[in-house]
């Protein structure tokens, strides 16, 4: 794993190179979803049923669509005891976590005539994208739904694609698990655009979340405005701030641990202590060769990995902020101490016993978060997504009367004599 | 104004108008506006000059493009006392709603082995968009800078174009009041494309909100992900339930002061009492006669003004959820009853003695709310769209034990041994 210091001549083209690497051509794939989208938005079932013969050579029907309650049961049948109490734990914990994130609906009385507030309100159905095949994770059904279902949410759908006929019956049992209300077996653009626009078996939702390929983000971003949606996620990063304490092992642990997700993923140390750094290089050399996804890890090591070397904590959190990273490890000896410093983060995992993966599964907080510097301005995926708000507003006679005036005011100011006239017209008898 | 009952032949097509009002042709926009964003990220300064004086006739250089110091005094000293007045009372009351949305930094200590926490930060650097010439609102200037500065934004841009060198003093005095730190005289394509990139003299913010014509929304669409954005809005709408009581000339006066905005707004009354629909329409047209701005409103009246007679006030209900409004008044006399059955609407006015127009001005919540029946998943623009948050996680060694044997069991499952080892190997001795 290379190893840079800041004044190196290759620092500044590695680093470019690793915070591009989420721009990838997109050619023509925005054009074949238009397609895809408009086809299921003018034939509903039939188009949903035919792109899904084509892409994941599964031939449905109105009748087999939908995941069955024989289907749920069989999946649960298959999956271990030790397996099911690991997946409860993390929906309970998750549970937890998200409904200390929940808002109420609240009303000021602070003025004798004029009553504000905001009322919250669960979202009637939302939508949940979960890949199917290989990269199948019972961790992403939980990390949407049961936000989901803490929000109040009365009807969570569930589209999964079965290629083939495939189905992971642990992304099954964490639907169960998670309350998940109806489960479709497609995928793609065109499961997508059936959660968007409704189809006559698949109904349509308000918010559509959840990781998915190109073609899945792609359609998502399309039918944004006709439904909400989650965001865009990029390629994932992990950037570990180290001061020289803790083990190496651990810290190269950890480097893998993102790398092994795919080849595009970053895995970044930055260090005050030019022993570690070495020994870190060396620690992930030899994990890496007893990993089963090798050849993953090792790709995303070499093309988007690096060891940086900074003088001080200053110039390592200085760094940190610059990169605004998905996750950030502090693995110093005084976490709390640098936390109020740290401007940017999806999510910050504080000492030496906190590796990342605790997070993903089920420390509590979402796995869903900002990729790709975008922590400047998004948030992880919470309870909050999952309703909206409407502002309340009652004025009395009083509150009209005393504040009337400078309404007419500004409306006049703004040319707008017919909002003025609104208030007028009340207050002249 | 035209009244229909639901079982009216022609409801439903009304209806359809109505709703589908803001699905105009976008045609060639989207392209240029592309060829905007991508001169001015290329060329910086150079390019936002050339499109300046292109579409505003107005010739800037890095020195002028700033509005000055000496130009926000001229501005003020050219607004009278009492205007002054009632936008601080605005900023003042826009101000102390927003800080009652304000979230706060939490961890939470229930488990003595685990911290998990929220941390909320505001943004580093907000860009306000603010439309020029003549629909120059103050009210928007203060609805979109006052929530960020309440938010603890330490940077807030705006940009207002000023055609022909033209400027509108109130929107410059709202600005001071509502404690916005830079202002630049650019608009359009070209001035979300600065915010959103940088230029050599515009710096680069996290976040643009603010109303726009149609250039200035697809550019907001086309940067959204390089920065975030607020919600795309489209053409304004009010809907009023009445049950029969309240003044006929004041639902005219709403009616009117919706319309007036421009000629794609939409004005609905659902009553349950024939007569004072009929008492409605004839002040419509009454009022209509005595508006400076008639000529907008009549064509909005005429194009997407209907009144609806309901049965009774569950249907008007259930009409109002379908349509989920960006403005309801619930002008009938118990209006907090009926309210918990209110699903979607970007803002609700209760009581006979509350106009839309106090909530544009100064009751205190926002006026940028979610339009076209994107109520049902957006919400008002609030202080929260100006900050982010970061989860918190912090395991002890005992948090790890107690936990990690499920941590490892589910990376197993999903078939991600890194993961797993990174918590295994700081148990291993």
């Amino acid at each position: 794993m290379r190893i840079l210091r800041f004044n190196d001549d290759a620092f500044e083209p590695t680093l470019q190179k690793i915070v591009n690497r989420g721009a990838a051509a997109q050619g023509d794939v925005c054009f074949t979803v238009q397609e895809i989208i408009d086809d299921v938005r003018r034939r509903g079932d039939s188009a949903l049923f035919e792109h899904t013969e084509k892409y994941d050579r599964l031939r449905l029907t109105a009748e087999t669509l939908e995941v069955s309650a024989e289907e749920i049961d069989q999946a649960l049948a298959g999956v271990s005891e030790e397996s099911l109490a690991a997946l409860r734990l993390a929906a309970e914990r998750i549970a937890a976590f998200h409904a200390k994130q929940k808002e109420q609906t609240w009303l000021s009385t602070e003025e004798e005539d004029v009553l504000l507030g905001q009322m919250v309100r669960p979202l009637d159905r939302v939508g949940i994208y979960v890949p199917g095949g290989k990269a199948a994770y019972p961790s992403s059904v939980l990390m949407n739904a049961v936000p989901a279902k803490v929000a109040g949410v009365p009807e969570v759908i569930m589209v999964v694609p079965m290629p083939g006929g495939e189905v992971n019956p642990h992304v099954l049992a964490a639907a169960h698990l998670a309350g998940v209300d109806r489960i479709f077996k497609v995928g793609g653009a065109q499961a997508v655009a059936a959660l968007a626009f409704g189809t006559q078996s698949v109904p349509r939702v308000d918010k559509i979340t959840g990781p998915g390929n190109i073609y899945v983000a792609t359609a998502k971003q399309q039918v944004f405005g006709q439904v909400d949606i989650d965001m865009i996620a990029g390629p994932s990063e992990i950037l570990i701030i180290n001061d020289g304490s803790g083990d190496p092992a651990h810290l190269a642990a950890d480097l893998l641990g993102q790398a092994e997700h795919d080849e595009l993923a970053s895995s970044i140390l930055i260090t005050t202590d030019d022993k570690i750094a070495k020994k870190v290089a060396k620690e992930v050399e030899k994990q890496l060769k007893e990993l089963s996804r090798e050849t993953i890890a090792r790709k995303a090591i070499e093309a988007f990995g690096a060891i940086f070397i900074a003088r001080d904590l200053d110039e390592a959190i200085a760094f940190s902020n610059r990169i605004a990273p998905e996750h950030l490890e502090l693995a110093v000896d005084n976490p709390f101490e640098i936390l109020p410093r740290i401007r940017h983060a999806g999510a910050i995992f504080l000492g030496h016993y906190t590796p990342e993966a605790a997070g993903d599964y089920l420390a509590g907080p979402n796995h869903t978060l900002p990729t790709g510097g975008t922590a400047r301005f998004f948030s992880p995926l919470s309870t909050n997504d999952f309703v909206k708000k409407s502002s309340i507003v009652s004025f009395s006679r009083n509150g009209l009367e005393r504040l009337g005036k400078e309404i007419v005011h500004i409306a006049e100011l703004e040319g707008l004599e017919a909002h003025g006239r609104s208030v007028s017209i009340r207050l002249e008898k």
